[in-house]
């Protein structure tokens, strides 16, 4: 598979902004159940393998997951607070939960989904087992503390979403270029993509 | 008119990462006309006067005007990098061109136009004259010289945004804290907002 051609800035970047933490934050747009935007930021759990697919952990419990189940598109806003770049990256998302119906992509998606758990801090495993996030929070209520193995696999609660590229708009506010991908999908189900110069 | 209780923690997060140049950046999410999420940055231009409504300045020509002319609803993601809250803001937005139609509004809305052009800079407010954005660049193309009379008032494509929040979603990576803002309008029209605090 040919790789895309932004990745390779985007990747530039992920280097030159990495000595900050929040370099790999961005928000993620969905369309609310209300038919109203919304919009949070997320971290950024790398691309699928060698593809250029992008990777997020979420709680199954918390409101995206209902919104992309109505619309799965998404649009990310990744700026780049060094570099003075920005990634507006749309696509469709994939959610991968414990039980993914699809048979033949099961064992593959699985693994992805182990692969990511293990790659989480434990701190980022914990929150998991944790309250439900987004319902109203008793002042009374304490949390109870929660131990997790850590050879433990992924909780019912950990959900991988997956986010496939269709169109990316690149901005570069210190050269004032700004660039736009476009996807076509060939004959053969080869991802193709094209690029632009436009104006800033 | 009572302050909303989110703008002074809104507040205070602008005071404390202040020294941080990007703090004044947001993500505003809208609907595409496509119907896909939209989602980019951009600059927070303060309140409209003693409100909690926020402004924006943008390109007429850019594509969130023709968005928004379709779907009037925005959602704000802003995280501040250096106290690591979040403040996701939805609510209604107002296009305000050199042509507003209402004219009752018209006279104080073509103020706060002028004002917030006036309060840019002039390397801001040159962009305004440059190439349309988003259009095809061509390399033989160079922008011509642009000069502009600092007292000159804002140009046809200067818009200002008007967005009116109606739900502020707070969290606070460090405390863990996490409170929903909500407003309902009075049967004497006005404004009033109910907060609970949720999971995180």
């Amino acid at each position: 598979m040919a790789t895309a051609p932004w990745k390779q800035l985007l990747l530039n970047a992920l280097e030159s902004n990495g000595h900050l933490k929040h370099s790999s934050f961005f928000q993620l747009a969905t369309i609310g159940t209300n038919g109203r935007p919304s919009n949070r930021t997320v971290v950024f759990r790398g691309f699928q393998d060698n593809t250029d697919k992008i990777q997020i952990n979420t709680d199954g419990r918390s409101r995206k997951i209902e919104e992309l189940k109505h619309c799965s598109f998404g649009e990310i806003c990744w700026y780049f607070t060094d570099s003075w770049e920005q990634f507006r990256i749309n696509g469709e998302i994939d959610i991968i939960d414990g039980s993914n119906p699809s048979p033949l992509k099961l064992q593959f998606l699985m693994q992805q989904r182990e692969k990511s758990w293990f790659s989480s801090s434990l701190r980022s495993r914990l929150q998991y087992l944790g309250f439900n996030p987004g319902f109203p929070s008793l002042s009374e209520e304490t949390q109870p503390e929660i131990s997790l193995d850590p050879s433990t696999g992924p909780v019912d609660a950990f959900y991988l979403l997956v986010l496939d590229p269709d169109q990316v708009d690149y901005l570069n506010l210190k050269s004032n270029q700004r660039l736009i991908f476009k996807s076509s999908v060939s004959a053969t189900a080869e991802k193709r993509w094209t690029v632009e110069r436009v104006n800033p």
